[in-house]
């Protein structure tokens, strides 16, 4: 039933066992809904085998919108009058408007071309476009493409159902000592797009396969989602627990090479805003943090104002933002390994702080404690700078541990990483001079 | 009794109507009372004849002053002993120190030249100077005038009158759907100055005459006022009315081609503060906040502490800080057409927010409604930007419309101007997303 | 009993005091405990005869601390084994390390290499170090002075004895109107370093003396105290008194040629961290205002989270961050009489707020009283500036003087130096204007 032992050696090399998931993921055309996010969530399951794959009939509604019908396709192309197939989605599935509706007839160009979208600007690539909740056909090729058809008249076949079926979505629950929660979301409804989709799909699967071997403070939960109807549908369907989620994140393009950027919840100010900013301020790397804006991923529902959960987003370069986006240039050469991997570390660090922060007492909190008798501090004296283990950390530490600093506020007071002002802690704590803040 | 008719064109060019004005104005010796005070409110009833004009009698306690005696001036000069007029306040008026007492006599001329000012740094220039409340007389000349006084003694005619009369205001108010009052509060106490008084005189007609025409919302309160002691009385008369003012400008210096300039009130945080700031900030033009300091025009007297008003000052140049200011040279050429016209759209804009600023919230407020079937979002999805009708602008307010935040708050966090997200509540009410709050 | 007079031609020249007293104290070895530290006490005692000398006994508990041996030196030396002397105690009083426990045998050149400190990047340089709280022995040589130690063997004499007795320390207090203290402390427990010790106890000395001819409004502490035992020993035996302290300063390295540096208390947001920062921002001169951290002086112990007194320290160059610091180079040749003046003044300045500062209520709050006729405003109007006694002083006072503003609110908001608005509140009291509020 677990899947590990076949991949131990890509267990070791998490860039590897990205790719290798992104590549196995990456033909498969995937929708809100349909057969091909069905496979994709399979796939996804044997990564995670307690996977829960939800089915959400057509219909249901949810909050202001309702379960659209499944969609599936078969085949579509255009044709040349005498056959010959000019535009086939077998070629791509980047060319088939998402949800286009079944027709089977000869078009006249001029028609034809009303239903072409293209990107004029890079010529050779194919744009994806959608058209969910509007009654509608088209073909995405490139311009290229779309200057070669000069005959009268074209045959335009797309082979596809819309009929009631289900939304399919995946949930990853990992318990841990608390209910709290934290929330992992990504979107798993693009077609062939390798960053916007499949990296944090990647990545969410690595997080989720770390915390599994790993003892957790917090519940994890991890959401393979369709965008919007599918965070809307697991938001109607869990309104209970909401409030549980103490720290949330949308996973999405962290594959590229741009640095890393942190878009905060709406709140601005939410533990999880402080925490990216702290761990992308200390990485040293270049990064960037941006104000939360009503646009973008799934943190649009989450952070809309009935919910306002604390859920920012984490990606490399935004959505909207590079010249591959929603086209076909965002294929697998466009995403790197060692950007994964970055992506991956950066948010195990996140994942640490959200693990490791606290409120902590300093049981000796008149004047210092004595850190040398309890081999804590340099044994000659007079040097410029605080010696002996990590002495500034212990001494920040025990500077700001009165019930109110958490060791975040800690950690961001004293410039130093997280995990520096973490180990001072415990050590501090096994020597009885700090304690946690109970409840 | 309306004079509209009558300036019909002018009033489809602001500009034009607003120069006329101060043309009208500008010869008018006004001072902080008497018959140049009088003459220059008739001319301003004249454009709006529901103008209140108050006469207030010398004596009248207002707060730590006392309405002075009224001043009026029959003529007023320096001429040779064999009888050449040199200086004369019939050239000019600012010849004049303001609220001289009479004067006929020959005096030697080191006595004349302690009784001149001059502006020796622009020698041809005359300064304009007050002895309001002191018993003195004296001459304002150019500093080239004062040069050619070679002759032993002159006979010196101060042809005034200080006695008993009154203090003259103009108050004009236009009655809102709420009692809550903006108050817009300009001086007509100097004389030929163009940009300092007949500037700010020249903007509130202008907006006077365009919000008798308009829906209001506010009560909005004109005063035409001298400086300082005027305030102070209208202050003294309608303490019980202070509390109404939710909003306050005063007017001044608005005609010079200078970047518009704000100056807070004296709580830095009130509503026009943030609304002036916006306004300016979202104009794309230069322009400059300053913090309240308690020197400059009447906001002196509305800020002070025993009232505090959210009152504001809207100019260009500020006082004190441009050469002409106080001088023969802020005369009719140093005032621009256009600026004047720009002053008038910025506080027209700033008019606009208070107008239409409020607290909603959006009736769907669990995830995104679905704006694509209410026609508000294009039916075509995948491009970098939301679209339709400025989807921006509907998400933001759809994000914020949670009764804490304004439409002000909503287009600061946004950064985009008021009117847009205005224009996104009214489409987002007309579609039954969205509700004010009431009370 | 009172010294002053036989000082008086110093007294005016409050540089040459400091540094006569530096001059004086400057070969005297000093240390947390012993004869060294109580002769100095009892040379400062000389300046300010109302100085009270502590003795508290070996083993006297303080918090996790305790009140170590008392440790007095006759003499050390490392000789050759023909016995020339090549490191002597006699020579600088640096060369032993601080507690070295006594020795007298002969030992190998690696053994002995084993307890020499050195600093190789400044050769000629000896180190300052201390071994308080370990059994340990050793000399601070410079580098080169090691270097030619090539002998196979030498004679070590350390003449210490580390026996129970006493650490001593000095408080003088100065009592004023209020109960509420002003607390100043610095460490005597340095050997012969000048800036590093005693350009604080100079400065302290100085300021002492110019306030016990003052009135006061508030009771001053002076504390002359061997750094980290010293202050943790005060605390213990006056933690009922802790709450009194409303401000706070440790005074140390205030005689370098750096600019005054002031680092915050723990709380950042104390009076004193506001005051400090006002004073060096109003001075005009190049100064630095650091955050808190956890290392440094006694401010360390005050600040502890049990305590979070309102303590900063005022420095010119901070410990640890000049070459000369803890080594030899910091000599009489290192301090500045202009920077001791200079630092004298800085803190003068800062006592002048604390005394001055305070809530006001303008008895004239309802618009501006008339300043005219109380002679506080110029008697011809028209300038560009508010004229008369400080004219701008004046009106931000009576802006300001509502019970909420202090007078150093209003001269931080004002951009003013707090002297010049503390004339001017003076000048509005004396009119009957302004009133102090009570309790």
């Amino acid at each position: 039933m677990d899947g590990a032992p076949a991949r131990g050696g890509a267990g070791n090399d998490p860039a590897a066992a990205m790719i290798s998931l992104i590549e196995q993921l990456y033909p498969i055309c995937r929708s809100i809904t349909g057969d091909g996010l069905r496979q994709s969530l399979r796939l996804i399951a044997r990564e995670l085998p307690s996977l829960a794959l939800h089915e959400v009939p057509t219909g249901t509604p949810v909050f202001d919108w309702t379960v659209p019908r499944e969609w599936n396709v078969r085949g579509a192309y255009i044709a040349t009058l005498d056959g010959r197939r000019i535009v086939d989605f077998a070629q791509s599935n980047l060319h088939l408007l998402q949800y286009s509706t079944p027709v089977d007839r000869v078009v006249e160009r001029a028609e034809l071309l009303r239903h072409l979208h293209t990107l004029p600007e890079t010529p050779d690539w194919i744009p994806y476009r959608t058209a969910y909740y509007s009654e509608a056909w088209g073909f995405c090729v490139s311009q290229r493409q779309a200057e070669q058809l000069t005959d009268d008249a074209y045959r335009v076949v797309i082979d596809t159902s819309l009929a009631p079926g289900h939304l399919s979505y995946g949930e990853l629950v990992l318990p841990g000592e608390r209910q709290e929660e934290v929330l992992l979301s990504c979107h798993v409804c693009h077609p062939s797009l390798a960053n916007d989709n499949l990296s944090g799909i990647a990545v969410a699967v690595a997080l989720a396969r770390r915390l599994m071997a790993a003892k957790r403070r917090f519940t994890y939960r991890f959401l393979f989602i369709p965008g919007t109807i599918g965070s809307l549908t697991w938001l109607a369907a869990n309104e209970a627990r909401v409030g549980l989620v103490k720290h949330g994140l949308v996973l999405s393009c962290l594959g590229d090479g741009a640095p890393v950027t942190y878009k905060q919840s709406r709140r601005g100010d939410a533990a999880i805003d402080r925490i990216a900013a702290h761990v992308l301020r200390q990485s040293g790397a270049p990064h960037r943090v941006l104000p939360f804006t009503p646009y973008g991923y799934d943190e649009r529902q989450y952070c809309s104002p009935g919910f306002d959960m604390p859920v920012g987003c984490l990606m490399r370069s935004p959505n909207g933002t590079f010249p591959e986006y929603h086209t076909s240039a965002d294929n697998l050469d466009f995403i790197r390994g060692d950007a994964l991997a970055h992506s991956l570390d950066t948010l195990e660090r996140i994942v640490a702080v959200i693990e490791g922060d606290g409120l902590y007492l300093n049981l000796s909190p008149k004047g210092e404690p004595q850190l040398g008798k309890r081999g804590l501090y340099r044994p000659i004296g007079g040097q410029k700078e605080a010696g002996g283990f990590d002495g500034m950390a212990l001494l920040w530490v025990l500077s700001l541990a009165d019930g109110k600093h958490s060791l975040l506020d800690t950690a961001e007071r004293a410039g130093m990483p997280f995990a520096a002002i973490r180990a001072a802690a415990t050590a501090l704590q096994e020597k009885g001079l700090l304690a946690p803040v109970e409840g």
